[in-house]
């Protein structure tokens, strides 16, 4: 394929998106395949000689749409949103067109800096404090990571490195490998597997803290653990504190945990993977005080403010100590500027060594919408998940399961687990529209995320109607079953 | 901005690339600007209100591109090649275009099974035995990592978790602890940092095996070190073999350290992120030979086979290796089907949770390129680098410091580092051409790599005039000084 032909089939692609993109409600959002159903519908290897590009697309629809979930359906309820918007996909098109590798600032400087520069902006419209912001001579800023998951490992291991090098020249007699196992990470026991992950593959124990009725961690249910822990002869020396966790979008109490984990040279990280796009709105800032106390922060704006997949968030505090975690320094990545106090190499900041050119999509997004538009986006979402709650509330046979705060509705049928387990079951056969479950202590429940960018009442009221009608349906049959 | 502009945009923006790369040579191959230079050139924070695409676009040539380092240029010989081919390009704005995250078989069937048979596909190319593919019922199988850094990770992770399982199964006395900090990583003195920061990252000791006189790892020298290592009551447990060393595209010798790895119980992960790629040609096939020994395999179709970054492709004897390393089932992410023997998560494969549709983009280019016109392509590339070694082996003045065997010819003058240096900074400040260096043992080496899809044989031609012309230029006032 030359340039000439890219020109042709690139416009066709455009309108190919499009019409997806604008007529993604007309197709299934949960789709009928079963494991394994794609292998048959192919070759089993490549073709020798070329094959043209009808014969590819033509594929599309016939063996990858079938098979597709879509994310980006009105229909589409389950786990949270994945963001999408034309400037964010004319922007990852140019990512690619340039195709640089960001690795060093000499590998690209326009990639580095406006990194650099763009994470500025995010931060200053969450009203991030300073210090964590990158300026022309701060300590602190920001970098582009792969997913929220990411963002924890680094923090995690930034804290690792930080808290052993500290008790080194404190006791010079203990070894890494004494220190190490006696390292704990903490988070709530309602925040998010990767967390775990990260404390498995630093190879370090992590342990929960309970969480309160509302689901959020307070300072006293943290320190109980720190006290335990401490007299047993553990280190703590990280939590990760999470705002808007995934299974009910609870917070825990940053100006409650974040003194005590400054007073005990406990890391603290924020992990807003999901609820940190709404702190651009005034109304909602005020679910992020207590950051100023934390050493990293970290959010999604892949998932809620428009920007493409991937593109996690992430600021510290103190930039050396992340870089301090990773550096490493072969020649053939070394360059005449690096020295310089100005210039910044992402490669010491995350876990590959490669980064493309993420930051064009956030540039894209924050200019064409500008922070009005994407307040009002933002806003809509929260006024859909309260029009959810409202008729969920007008319904007796159902209860609401945790505070709606931003676009997640978690409720469940008065009932047994069994009960719900069952109308979920039905609600995602039926295929209409998509929802995951999750646990609430004891209780299994719906969680309902107004998800894509296209979403409206009238396809929150259709959901509402179709649950309810499937309630009907498997109450009328439950109680003759269970009458039996 | 709405469908109908996208429509119009997105076919602007079609042409914008195309010019783009078409014209690429007609632009400086690395950048004027010194550090710190795009922040004062745009706002500091975001605007309130939307801007236009035309200004957003404008910007692109004003204050972007003169800070890119142009991996796509014909004069571009540094580091590595990045791929970049149109029918990867249009398979990557459909991924944005669908966005749907792949963390699970159910969060899309599509996005995880034609990754799967894609690896397979990509396997079968280069003739990787079939305990690696995962065919219907093979217990081994593929998957896109972002960097081959993650793929050297990932193996990492997993050979630690079951030497640990292993050895705690043999002497339930050992603590975990007192495994880990036994354990030990090995790798070449020539390979990637990558190796190392993954042995940081994993939290256990990593240590450099001596290459011989071609750069390469031989079967004797592995087993003196782990031979003093368990004499001194070490855990060898890893050993990451290199093909295609980032310094000089040496080889490291599997067909002896494979055996040794088996029967000492050391996994052996194969990194061939750059070499990889020419496998796909029966004459470079036996460069693989030893594969059969390994535990895991990775190399980057995104550096050398056409694929944008990112993809790279990591394959593993047994699946359940890897997933053993990482596996958490928070209730969110569960559904129907993971139990069935047919599906797969790849989120237990990696890192990160999320995960993009990046088989699409291996789809196209195997199905565009045909298996004859991807060979073509290696092809191509290795005769260049032939070509420019013919070119300094004419030159008196110059040497050939490693063999050069695929897209890398690494040279310099005969004299001293310090004259070497100067040569390499007056390439690059004259900026016609781009080149990085490396060490190979004492000797300050230039890289000369065949990196852009476009690149001619008067390209190299081109850059070894120059080269020739900067050392005669060089030589005489360096002969001047040093007569002084």
């Amino acid at each position: 394929m030359d340039a000439a032909e890219y020109r042709k089939r690139g416009k066709e692609m455009v309108d190919y998106i499009a019409d997806y993109l604008e007529k993604v409600d007309t197709r299934q959002v949960f789709p009928d395949v079963e494991p394994g159903y794609l292998r048959p519908l192919i070759p089993d290897c490549a073709p020798q000689d070329p094959e043209s590009f009808e014969d590819v697309i033509k594929d599309i629809e016939n063996i990858i749409m079938p098979g597709v979930t879509h994310w980006n359906s009105p229909y589409f309820f389950a786990y949270f949103p994945v963001a999408s918007s034309f400037p964010a996909l004319l922007a990852d098109m140019l990512c690619g067109g340039i195709g640089c590798v960001g690795f060093s600032w000499a590998a690209s400087p326009a990639c580095t800096e406006l990194e650099t520069v763009m994470l500025d902006w995010l931060g200053k419209m969450i009203n991030l404090p300073k210090e964590f912001l990158a300026g022309k001579d701060g300590q602190g800023g920001g970098v582009i990571q792969g997913t929220a998951s990411e963002a924890t490992l680094v923090s995690l291991l930034a804290a690792r490195t930080k808290t052993i090098r500290r008790l080194q020249s404190e006791k010079p007699e203990l070894t890494k490998a004494d220190i190490m196992d006696r390292l704990v990470a903490y988070a709530s026991d309602q925040a998010h597997s990767s967390v775990e992950k990260a404390a498995l593959i630093g190879g370090v124990k992590m342990k929960t803290v309970p969480s309160d009725d509302m689901f959020s961690v307070c300072g006293s249910a943290l320190k109980n653990v720190l006290d335990d822990d401490k007299a047993s002869g553990l280190i703590p020396f990280f939590f990760c504190a999470t705002l808007g966790t995934t299974s009910c979008c609870s917070f825990d109490k940053l100006l409650e945990l974040g003194p005590i984990c400054n007073k005990e040279n406990i890391w603290m990280h924020v992990d807003a993977a999901y609820a940190g796009s709404a702190f651009i709105c005034p109304e909602f800032r005020h679910l992020l005080n207590g950051v100023e106390f934390a050493d990293s922060f970290d959010f999604n704006p892949h998932k809620w403010l428009l920007v493409n997949f991937d593109c996690s968030a992430m600021w510290v505090k103190k930039r050396s100590d992340v870089t301090d975690a990773f550096k490493l320094e072969p020649l053939y990545l070394q360059h005449p500027h690096q020295d310089s106090g100005l210039i910044t190499d992402y490669r010491h900041w995350q876990i590959p060594l490669g980064r493309r050119f993420r930051s064009l999509k956030l540039w894209f997004v924050m200019r064409m919408y500008g922070v009005t538009g994407l307040q009002k986006y933002i806003r809509k979402h929260v006024r859909l998940s309260h029009h959810f709650e409202h008729l969920v509330l007008q319904d007796e046979r159902f209860e609401i399961c945790a505070d709606v705060v931003l676009g997640l509705v978690c409720f469940r049928l008065k009932g047994s687990n069994e009960l719900n387990k069952e109308l979920l079951k039905n609600i995602n056969e039926a295929k209409k529209i998509h929802l995951v479950p999750c646990h609430l202590r004891e209780k299994f429940v719906l969680r309902f995320a107004i998800c894509a960018r296209t979403v409206e009442s009238t396809h929150v009221e259709f959901a509402w109607q179709h649950i309810s009608q499937l309630a009907t349906d498997l109450l009328k049959t439950w109680k003759q079953n269970h009458q039996q």
